[in-house]
C-alpha cells in the first residue's frame, strides 16, 4: 500500500494548487459585502470533498452563511468521525501592514502567507487530504462526516440551530477538529481545553453634539473621558477584572496541572521576542500560561470617539465607543457574565452620559478529559508522527462552537491543532507552515485508525 | 450724515453676497489639501479691505498660511486701532451630521449656516463693513489696521513670529477681535479673559503586531486598556486634574467675582437643554460658569485604536492612540503644563507598554482689565446698541495668540464677541443669526468713536 508520506510526496503541488484555490475566496463573515464569497467558498468545500471521494455532499443554508456537509458510510456498524472545520476568515485591516496580498497565498521561507493560510483554510484542508488519501487507498477504518461552517469567525451564530435540526445526520462518536496551535513544530500537543468568550459594544453618549472643548470643557461630561474611567474600573491594580463576582466559580488550578505546566516547553525570553514586548503583564500571581489557559481576560479590541484625523482639533466629542472582550473559563456562563458586564458598566457609570451596551456574542469554555478515547488515538498519532508524545494544552483561545457540539449533539471533540502562534492569525501576514500542513497530512489518517481500534 | 443703520439697510444684501464668497473658500487650515485654499481666502480678503478704503492691502508670507495686512492712516498723530480676526476654519467631519453644505452658505431661520459663518468669517467681516461704512462716510475717528491670520484654529504657529518681525508696521493703542460669544442676543457682553490651551497626541504602542485576543489575552498589555487607565487616572473622582502640580498658581476665584457671575442671566436648565444632556458634570465645588471661566479643564478629544468596523472582531491591538486636551487659567504656564503632562503619562505608564508623548499646541490665557479704555468705549458702545450694559465675562475658550500680542505687542486686547453659545462653532451645522451680523456692524464704529475720544 502507498503510504501517507509517499501519497504527500506524489501529490504535493496539488494539494497545494487546491488549497490556494479556497484561500483566493476572500470569505470574510463578518463583512456583509462578502456574503456571496461565502457561498462560493462552500461550494468549492463541496467539489473537494466530492473529489476527494464523498458519497454525497451539499451545500446546506442555515440562517445565515452556508454549511457544507459531506460524508462516506462504509459500514453503519462502524465508529463515525465528524471533521468540524470553518471556511470563513477574519477581516483583513490594516491592510498596509501585510507584505503580500492577503487573499494571493505566496509561498516564501516554507511558509503559505495569506489570510486563512493557517485559520481554518490550511487546518482544514489537511483534512479533506487525509480522508482523500484513505478512500484512494482503501484504508478507511471507520465513516466519515464533514461539516465546514462559515460563521466561526462571528462566534458561530446558525450552527447551533443546525446541529439540532440535524442532529441524526451529524450523529458521531467523536468530533474531530485542527483549529488550534501545538507548542512547537517538534513539539506536539493536543488541546484540553478552550476558553470561552463574551464580546461587547458600548456606546456612551455626552452632549447631542460635539462641543467647543474651551467653551464648555471642565462644565459637560465628555463621553470619552467616562468611558475611559469604565473601562479602568474594570480591572485592578493587580489587573484582576474588578467586576464583583466575574470569579464565581472561576476554580483555582489543580496543584497536579499546576506541575504539569512547569514542565511543558516554554520560553518566556522566545515569547516576549515573538510579539516585541520588554514586559509581559498580567494577572499577579499566575505564570503566563497559567493567564491564558485558565484565567479569564479583559480586552479592549477596539475603541473609538471624538476627532482622529491629523492635528489638533479641539473637541468636546457627543460619542464613544468601545468594543470590549472577556475570555471565559470552565465554570463561567457566558450569559451570566454577559449580564453581569452590562450590570456594571450601568452601575458605575455616570447620569450626565446615556450607555448603551449591547451582548454581540458569547460562548462557553470547554474541556477534553485526557482519558478519552480520541485523546488517546490523538496521543499516539502525533507520537508516531513527531516521536514525541504530546502535551495536554489548555488553550486561550475560544471556540465557542465546541461547548455546544457537547450540548447538542452529545459527543465530545478532540482538538488536534497543527497551527503554530508564529502563524499571526487574525492579524496581517497570517502565515502557516508547510512542513505542518504536510505532517498534519500525515497524522490524520493515523488517528483515525486507532481510533477505530480502540473505541 | 448716514447713519450706519441706514448704511446696513441700504447695503444689506451685498453684505451678505460678499460674505459668502469667502465663507465659500473652504480654507481649512488643519488639512494640507487645503493649502491652495488659504492663498485665495487671503485674496479675497485683500480685496475686500482694498474695496472698502483701505490705502493698502497686501498678502505676506509667513512660515505657515499667509496673513492679510491692511491699514489706513488717517493721521499718525491719532490713536490706532489694530484689528484682528482669522479667515481659516475647522474642519467639518463629521459630515454626515450637517444640514446642509457646510461651505455653500444657506440663510434660514433668521440664520446663516455654514462653516466659518460665525466662527470667524461672519465676525470678521463685520469689521470690514464698518471700516467701509467709516470710510465711505468720512467718519473714521483713527487710523485703522487690519490682521487677518490662517492660522488660528491651529494654535497660530507662525503669527508670534510675524509679529516680531513686524512689530512696527503692527503698532497700535489696542487690539480689537470678535471672535467670541456674547451672553445672549439681547444680553451683551465682553470677554474679560480667555483661557490658555495645551494639547497633546499620545500614542501607545502594546505587542509589535495585532494579536489573537484568545491566545494572548491576560498575559499581553493591551494598549488600550492602559491608555484608558492612564486617561483615568488624569482625574480623580471629584473630576479633578489629579496631575500632581497641575494645581499650582491657580488663584482661587475672588469673592467679588464670584459675585458677579452669580448676578449674570444663567439658566442651567437651558443650558443643559441646549446640548441635550440631563445633568451637568464638572469639578466639584464650582458653578458652571465657575468651571468654565475661571477653572482649568482636561478633556479627551479623540480616542482611537483596535477594531473599529462592524461586528465582533476580538483582537489584542497593537497601538492605541489619543488626543488629550488641558483649557488653562491665568496663573499656569502652557509649556510648563506640557511638560507636567509629558512627565506625569510617562510615570504611571507600566514598561510593559511604549509611550510616546507629543505636544500638539499651546497658549497661554489672558485677562483684560475691566478699566481700561478700550473696555471703557467697547461698554458703551453696546450699551448704545443693545441698551443694556454688557457683562464681563470669562470665556472658557483660548484665542492663544491674544497672550502673544501682549507680549510682543505689548498692547492690550479687547474681545468684541457677537457669536451666540447656539452657533455650533467647531461643530456640525455651525451658524449665526443675521441680526448678530448686523448688530455688530452697528456696534463698531462708536467704539472707534468713544475710543478716539477717550484715549
Amino acid at each position: 500500500m502507498v503510504t501517507i508520506e509517499k501519497y504527500i510526496e506524489k501529490n504535493k503541488d496539488r494539494f497545494l494548487d487546491e488549497l490556494f484555490g479556497l484561500i483566493r475566496i476572500p470569505s470574510i463573515s463578518s463583512e456583509t459585502a462578502h456574503k456571496d464569497d461565502m457561498y462560493r467558498a462552500a461550494e468549492y468545500w463541496k467539489k473537494t470533498l466530492l473529489d476527494a471521494g464523498a458519497d454525497r455532499a451539499e451545500v446546506m443554508e442555515t440562517k445565515g452563511h452556508p454549511v457544507t456537509y459531506g460524508e462516506k458510510i462504509i459500514d453503519p456498524e462502524k465508529p463515525t468521525v465528524l471533521v468540524y472545520a470553518h471556511m470563513d476568515v477574519m477581516p483583513v485591516d490594516p491592510l498596509e501592514l501585510w507584505n503580500t496580498e492577503p487573499f494571493e497565498p505566496v509561498i516564501k521561507d516554507g511558509k503559505i502567507w495569506a489570510r486563512g493560510s493557517d485559520d481554518d483554510k490550511g487546518q482544514g484542508f489537511m483534512h479533506a487530504k487525509a480522508f482523500e488519501y484513505m478512500v484512494k487507498t482503501n484504508s478507511l477504518p471507520c465513516n466519515v462526516k464533514f461539516m465546514i461552517e462559515g460563521e466561526e469567525e462571528i462566534g458561530s451564530p446558525s450552527l447551533a440551530d443546525f446541529c439540532i435540526k440535524n442532529k441524526e445526520m451529524l450523529k458521531s462518536d467523536v468530533i474531530l477538529i485542527s483549529d488550534t496551535t501545538m507548542i512547537a513544530s517538534d513539539t506536539p500537543s493536543i488541546t484540553s481545553g478552550l476558553r470561552g468568550l463574551a464580546y461587547w459594544q458600548v456606546e456612551l453618549t455626552g452632549p447631542n453634539r460635539d462641543l467647543h472643548s474651551g467653551l464648555y470643557g471642565g462644565a459637560v461630561a465628555n463621553p470619552i473621558n467616562i468611558l475611559c474611567r469604565l473601562i479602568e474600573k474594570c480591572t485592578d491594580e493587580n489587573n484582576t477584572v474588578a467586576i464583583p463576582g466575574f470569579y464565581n466559580n472561576v476554580p483555582e488550578i489543580p496543584a497536579k496541572e499546576k506541575e504539569l505546566l512547569a514542565k511543558r516547553p516554554f520560553s518566556k525570553e522566545q515569547y516576549k521576542q515573538a510579539i516585541g514586548v520588554e514586559k509581559l503583564f498580567g494577572e499577579m500571581g499566575y505564570s503566563t500560561l497559567e493567564r491564558t489557559g485558565y484565567r479569564p481576560s479583559f480586552d479592549v479590541c477596539g475603541i473609538w470617539g471624538g476627532f482622529t484625523g491629523d492635528g489638533p482639533k479641539t473637541v468636546l466629542p457627543s460619542k464613544a465607543y468601545a468594543k470590549l472582550s472577556c475570555r471565559l473559563v470552565p465554570g463561567q456562563d457566558h450569559n451570566h457574565i454577559s449580564n453581569l458586564m452590562e450590570w456594571y458598566l450601568k452601575s458605575i457609570a455616570p447620569d450626565a452620559v446615556k450607555i448603551k451596551v449591547d451582548y454581540l456574542h458569547g460562548g462557553q469554555a470547554y474541556n477534553c478529559p485526557i482519558d478519552h478515547p480520541a485523546y488517546i488515538a490523538a496521543e499516539k498519532a502525533l507520537t508516531d508522527v513527531f516521536g514525541k508524545k504530546p502535551f495536554p494544552v489548555r488553550s486561550g483561545g475560544s471556540i465557542p462552537i465546541v461547548a455546544a457540539f457537547e450540548e447538542i449533539l452529545e459527543v465530545k471533540s478532540i482538538l488536534m491543532g497543527f497551527g503554530l502562534e508564529s502563524d499571526a492569525i487574525h492579524s496581517p501576514n497570517e502565515n502557516f507552515p508547510l512542513s505542518n500542513f504536510f505532517r498534519g497530512i500525515e497524522t490524520l489518517p493515523r488517528f483515525y485508525k486507532y481510533f477505530s481500534e480502540i473505541v
